[in-house]
């Protein structure tokens, strides 16, 4: 058997110039394994409180980890972790792909840039052959341009990860952007925003470095094993058939999608802007996938004629994008939300921040909070998609008011006051993503929880509050989605889990399509020889979810930003089977500190802390 | 029979030393009756949003209904309505004694004092004939000293209203106190700041005027047919023998009692600082009644001995005070809770924010959120009644750190930091009064919505969620404590009901003791003819706490402020018979605000208002 994962690390000062490398023990990589974990280990010993996000002081750090470049399923991945522009806390986002696995070949698994370059830079990096190399003709580029001209001028294969405009002007959003114009993304949290911060444009790698991994034959024995059930699993067959874009119209059915900023509950014309439309209207010409994936949920469109083309092959739109750029602006037009999901990803900004923040200052000119003269001229009434196209336009641009609208919710609704923090839809300064607490009480705990702001991949525990079950995780039936008892535990448990996801890192689908927490775990141990028991990777994932909970409290964080917005906690359309229920979000709080072994503001107790060997970051 | 009310108005401007009379129609007093239904009409039309609390432009009403001055049961009573100095929004108190039935005697119905005096006075009102008198003597005296000087000064029969060092030195939750060392007291929401702030020390009233009555036959007969079923009521009996202080105990065995900030929920030694131990150590000398009162719930007590000594007869703790001032800080020494009662009702301050204030500080400081050296060296340790004793001193006095603890617990945790805002007792700046809301549902959401802040008199729901029925509100059962489905519907009913009771006025512990709605409604009829049917009479409860509510929202009252600290909606301690459960705020306040029909920002709709003839004063 080879030795396994090795932990390769280059931190590179754009103030400096200066390059250096790092290969972490084995205790260090057994305790933090890569990715997420890894991530916030460097970021809480990197940056703290008195950080400013956007200062060169702050780190923004990319991180592959042990299954990243191997063949284990959907493991093509990384990490971008960072001190989030948009929030002030711990931000972070997961990203599919291909470039993870070409930082791999490149000599690393991760790497960390400090510092700001004075002058628009991007760094290449070839078979650990590290350059930072002039920008000055990609500024201003967006970011299907970017990796298209950084391709071109390369001599070898390689991948990019760019920040377009959206990214050059600090909109807090800004997303970072690979794979071109298929677009998977560190969409969340701003971490575009950093990049842009640092006067750095792209990150290039490539190279011909293999990625070791302990077990060869293991792996490749449990692989082909289970690919028959992974391809034959309903939900597989659902999101290759009609990706996750195809949930708008499911989700529609039981009040869990967004619609008009989260005020009302039916939208009649789902159909048209949910996954089979793009079929029947032969927009869709393939699904993506990601490295290593069996699954394959990217939609790839081409809109060839008309206003709205496309001009040539892009990725469409997901569940979170179409449900939060259409639906929840109660714009049912096709066409102009592939458009908008197009304009973000060339922009390079996050579809579910930008989305929110339309649909919220559309509720706020509705209601007479703000007027035309403040948005610039802009009419943004509700389903005006041009409108809309013209906003997100100035929003990238950072043109006029869009700057403004570029701060995000939270700093909107503090602006703009006269109780629009009641239905500014963010937690901890993350827009809230396109399920609604108030139809899942488990999703209102985990918006509460989640260390990024309200989110919905860190829990994950959405489609499995509506029929999913993973093996091994001690629920054998999934628990109701109204249900309450449980669902502390149920949260912190899949919290947990899916942390570990982001760290090894694998898609959190393949939980959804049969993989087993045994089977996750010994995917690790094949790559790794770790040996890990299902108890241990879940108690790595609770150690690395502490982690972050540690980072925030030093930020401030406590039990009051453990929240939601009045909204969702006090106002409900509909109740019923296809309706909504009050979470009781005191409750489920009050039980899910007693399990974290918290205290009473939500900071972990010493005993758990020493239990979880993280006693010294206190 | 007799015309029946009348409706004479005082309005006094400190400031131009002008003093003026109306006579209101019978419409307005049909529709506003007395009391805090005058009040809030005064209140909404004489300030705003812009007004400061302190400022000259407030104004300080004392406000008698048709009952005061009958022989109508427990009716002497009188209503004291102003801009809030410690909350910033509608402030009122509900006074009992015989001050008011004096205030009917000198001829007037009610007063309205604006305006500030250069130098300190008082007023003087003898059958009509208003004084403004020099008060530079009485400047810096106690409330029960400057009550025996005036009735002193005085040639005829008088009751005084006045405020003590607290008011003078602008305590944010300083009283009006009557009644001399009995302290029948305006407690809340500091209407004694407001008096302080105006330079004014005293209000004497007298006089011979009598009080008409339309039916006076129905009258007498109505009370002579109910005496005797209100004597042997058990609740009368329970007042009668323990005072409402006998609840301590009682309250104590379901987590009712405020226990160390509320952090804690056992109080074994509950019954040292209960309604009996004053019969035990023969501190109690009587009971006091109120004018017109048959159940006599006052303790009257006199220590001779020790350092606690009393110094001659004085009012005991009542509940609220013993619970705040005693368990609250761990104090279970008698003689000491009697003294810092007795010190709170001499510098005429509000036990209810004083012991809360103490109980807040006194977790800062076992936090470690604050140090000594901020206590101005004061050791403030649970339990330590020397030390308690010494600070509710300062803050009498306005000395040192007791300036700081002067401005109420919501200042204190903005200035102190820390989180401390998760365990700071108030709602909209009112300090919690002693009844535990995650005991009853009911009393969560009647503090979150109660129109002063955090009250437990608006709604008066506490004793009818144990066992209380009032006949002919639609409840022929108590309802559960625990039960949530019914309680949203029960505590607007009882909010409407409550706040008629303050309006006609009568004391609330009526309806406890067997006096049924129609009761009431008819008591109302016997004195001014109005013949009001029950709807009638919740109607007009209803009109007077929506107004109160609009004024409120033109002060930026919305739902955010409907909530509770999350000390009390997160965390609890026991569960079960005897213990604690979660309050489900949220949905409870959305079913709220459905029944009362009001917006989702929590502002009456149009509707309701036409419906309530109220839209004059959107």
């Amino acid at each position: 058997m080879n030795p396994g994962y090795i932990g390769e690390i280059c931190a590179i000062d754009l103030t400096t110039k200066k390059v250096d490398s790092e290969t972490l023990d084995k205790k260090t990589l057994r305790k933090y394994i890569g990715g997420s974990g890894l991530g916030i280990k460097y970021l809480i010993e990197m940056t703290g409180p008195d950080t400013d996000p956007l200062g060169e002081e702050n780190c923004l750090i990319f991180m592959t980890g042990p299954l990243t470049g191997t063949k284990a399923f959907s493991s093509d991945r990384f990490q971008v972790t960072t001190k989030s522009p948009l929030t002030g806390i711990f931000g972070e986002a997961n990203v599919g792909g291909t470039w993870g696995s070409n930082l791999k070949k490149s000599g690393y698994d991760g790497l960390i840039i400090k510092g700001k370059s004075e002058k628009p830079v991007y760094i290449s990096i070839n078979n650990k052959e590290v350059k930072l190399l002039d920008a000055s003709d990609l500024w201003g580029l967006d970011t299907f341009e970017t990796d298209k001209k950084l391709k071109e001028l390369s001599q070898h294969r390689v991948e990019v990860a760019c920040i377009g405009p959206a990214g050059e002007h600090l909109v807090k959003y800004a997303n970072i952007s690979t794979c071109g114009s298929h677009a998977r993304v560190a969409g969340r949290t701003g971490c575009g925003t950093v990049m842009g911060s640092k006067n750095l444009k792209a990150i290039v790698v490539g190279g011909t470095f293999k990625t070791p991994v302990h077990d060869e034959a293991g792996l490749t024995d449990f692989i082909k094993k289970n690919t028959k059930g992974l391809l034959e699993n309903d939900v597989t067959k659902f999101l290759n058939d009609y990706g996750t874009f195809g949930c708008v119209e499911v989700f529609e059915t039981f009040g869990n999608l967004p619609v008009k900023n989260w005020k009302e509950i039916r939208f009649p014309t789902a159909n048209q802007v949910s996954g089979d439309s793009l079929n029947e209207k032969k927009y869709l010409t393939k699904r993506y996938h990601c490295g290593r994936c069996v699954i394959g949920c990217g939609p790839t469109i081409e809109i060839k004629d008309g206003e709205y083309s496309t001009e040539g092959e892009i990725g469409g739109p997901e569940y979170e994008s179409g449900a939060l750029l259409g639906p929840n602006l109660c714009i049912d037009n096709l066409e102009v939300l592939c458009k908008l999901n197009e304009l973000c990803n060339r922009y390079g900004m996050d579809t579910m921040s930008a989305g929110s923040v339309l649909g919220f200052v559309m509720e706020c000119y509705e209601r007479g909070i703000i007027d035309r003269t403040r948005l610039d001229g802009v009419d943004l009434v509700w389903g005006d998609g041009e409108s809309a196209i013209q906003m997100l336009k100035k929003i990238g641009e950072g043109d006029g008011v869009g700057k403004l609208l570029g701060e995000g919710t939270r700093v909107l609704s503090e602006v703009f006051g006269e109780n629009s923090e009641e239905f500014a839809p963010h937690v901890k300064g993350l827009e809230i993503p396109a399920h609604d607490p108030r139809a899942k009480m488990g999703s209102a705990l985990a918006y509460a929880t989640s260390n990024r702001g309200a989110c919905h991949m860190a829990a994950n525990t959405s489609g499995f509050e509506s029929g999913g079950v993973i093996e091994g995780m001690g629920f054998d039936q999934s628990p109701d989605r109204f249900e309450v008892e449980n669902k502390p535990e149920f949260v912190m448990k899949w919290e947990n889990l899916m942390g570990m996801l982001d760290t090894i890192p694998a898609c959190k689908f393949i939980m959804s399509c049969g993989i087993s927490l045994p089977d996750i775990a010994d995917t690790l141990n094949f790559v790794t020889g770790f040996n890990f028991s299902p108890d241990d990777f879940l108690k790595t994932g609770e150690r690395i979810f502490n982690l972050k909970r540690m980072y925030n409290n030093k930020c401030g964080i406590t039990r009051k930003d453990d929240w939601l917005p009045s909204r969702f906690l006090t106002w409900i359309k509909e109740t019923g089977e296809d309706g909504h229920a009050y979470p009781p979000l005191g409750k489920m709080l009050g039980e899910y500190y007693n399990l974290r072994v918290w205290d009473e503001f939500g900071r972990p107790k010493k005993g758990k802390l020493q239990d979880l060997e993280l006693v010294t970051y206190l």
